[in-house]
């Protein structure tokens, strides 16, 4: 790992100007029902509204970009079975590449479809028997398709850094000095990326990753200063959150620049799905809920303090939706 | 009626002064899926994240703020089994008056526990057998609190009115020229005040209103220029936008300057609803998206145009909007 590869503020200025045209301006949302619950200035980062109904367009939208001319016409191929595969097709779709996305065979139905939506290309692998790694290298390597990672890439994390980016617009534009920022935590891209933003404009502010209990290999990465898998056996309903060990470019960042990590068990990641349902008026998911969760569970220390949470996605089916905010 | 008494402008100046500290500052929303659907550019006013998860807080927080120092100390009263019960007590919870709310008997406990939750003391009444009027007017004289209109008052009308001062701020600052607005009606509070700001600063744009099939009381009092009763006998799921016909102050209004009235049946506004939850991360309740019904349903011509569309309110119970995001 040379310094040589990690983003820079620079890259996320050059990815904000690159998305201008394409991604959503997400505005920081305030609710007074929030700020009472938790008793400090909370301000919300929607990237449910964002196109593709998460944070992941910027990422493979920047990314995608940077594919020189002359390789784009042999396409784009990703590994993902949510937000990510519909950040790469959407992202492909709207600059004419074809793009195939590699998914497990047992992805929601509503998941691939949308995949689909958008122009791609789905090739589904059985998830207990094949490697989707392999798969898709092997696309790449017959087709020419440049493989998009879910995070551990420079240019995807300067696309997520524009999230970061906005804030701080946004933090200063209102007169703001943010005390707390947390977002959730896979791969760690996002937080990387808000990382490089936030401490470059607000050199004071702690940054927190958010996981689910168990999911914590950030949490535990960041105490000891060393990339450490989680230890979860079994799945979490942050289908969005179960990346294994945190990236190593993401880790280069976010080891620097993040304090520490928060974490959420799935029934206070519930009760916050419920709670953004019900006072938020916002469709968020269970992965996009967690660093929301770990507010309201108290797990941050946000007493008369200014805060800034990410609610990362809203990709989320009906059924388990329905579920979550019928359950109180 | 005299022109005396309708709001002007300058009254939604004075209203959006008022409300600034206390309103969430709701920003236009845009969604690529939604502007592909329709062929359109369309502008969301989502007003499910005003404080009360509807604009009723503001003509009730405008209202309150006009009545003289030395009346508060006897409170208010209003009547009302949803979202003005709700903008009305927490309006007098921020400004410490008391307030009691007449509410239906059969009203959704939720509702009922929210407008407590604001503090305000509800009063039960039998919607067979007892006039809601007539109680609060006892109240009323009784205590000497101010009786708070659900629509029919111009400070009512002002407060309503920054909802279209903030979306005429906000297609200015993008550079945009709105050709339709539309919004909600059941009095026809809402659509007065945005009517009155958009067109002091878009005097080109067409203006309607949207309402459920059967009460379209707006669509038919605009097409004949005089007030008429809605004709029909049952409900909808719109139970925000029951009211049997316009006010007379905010037909004045309307009847200058809104075009016409477009409607959506029960299921168009539960498709519409659905959409919200599954493309927009949104939540709608069915009064509010019945202009962004309409609009999915073809009954607004937007096709190359700039839309604005209203989405008024959030408050819909889980039961409900888990039935409407699952029927598809």
């Amino acid at each position: 790992m040379t310094d040589k590869l990690l983003p820079t503020f620079a890259d996320i200025e050059s990815a904000a100007r690159v998305l201008s045209p394409y991604a959503v301006r997400t505005r920081l949302i305030s609710s007074p029902a929030l700020d009472e619950r938790v008793g400090a200035r909370v301000l919300l980062k929607p990237e449910v509204l964002q196109r593709t109904g998460s944070f992941k367009f910027r990422g493979a939208f920047n990314k995608l970009s940077s594919i020189p001319q002359d390789r784009r016409a042999a396409g784009v191929v990703a590994f993902s079975s949510g937000n990510h595969a519909q950040g790469v097709a959407a992202a492909a779709q709207i600059l004419k590449m074809p793009a195939t996305i590699v998914m497990p065979s047992d992805a929601p139905a509503s998941k691939r479809e949308r995949t689909k939506g958008y122009g791609a290309q789905v090739v589904l692998y059985d998830r207990d028997k094949e490697d989707r790694e392999q798969i898709a290298r092997d696309i790449s390597g017959k087709s020419g398709a440049v493989l998009v990672p879910p995070f551990d890439d420079p240019m995807v994390i300067a696309g997520q850094g524009t999230v970061g980016f906005e804030m701080a617009e946004d933090f200063a534009a209102i007169g703001v000095l943010p005390d707390i920022v947390s977002a959730p935590a896979s791969g760690g891209g996002l937080m990387a990326g808000i990382a490089l933003a936030i401490k470059a404009k607000f050199p004071d502010a702690t940054l927190m990753t958010a996981e689910p209990d168990g999911f914590d290999d950030h949490a535990r990465s960041l105490n000891s200063g060393v990339r450490q898998p989680h230890r979860a056996e079994g799945r979490t309903i942050c289908d969005a959150l179960m990346a294994s060990i945190p990236g190593e470019l993401t880790f280069a960042v976010n080891s620097k620049l993040v304090a520490h990590g928060v974490t959420a068990s799935d029934a206070e990641v519930g009760e916050a799905v419920a709670f953004a349902f019900r006072e938020l008026k916002l469709v968020v998911e269970p992965g996009g809920a967690v660093a929301l969760a770990a507010l309201l569970a108290g797990r941050i220390d946000a007493r008369g303090k200014t805060v800034g949470i990410v609610l990362s996605g809203g990709n989320v089916d009906a059924d388990l939706f329905a579920k979550l905010i019928q359950q109180v």
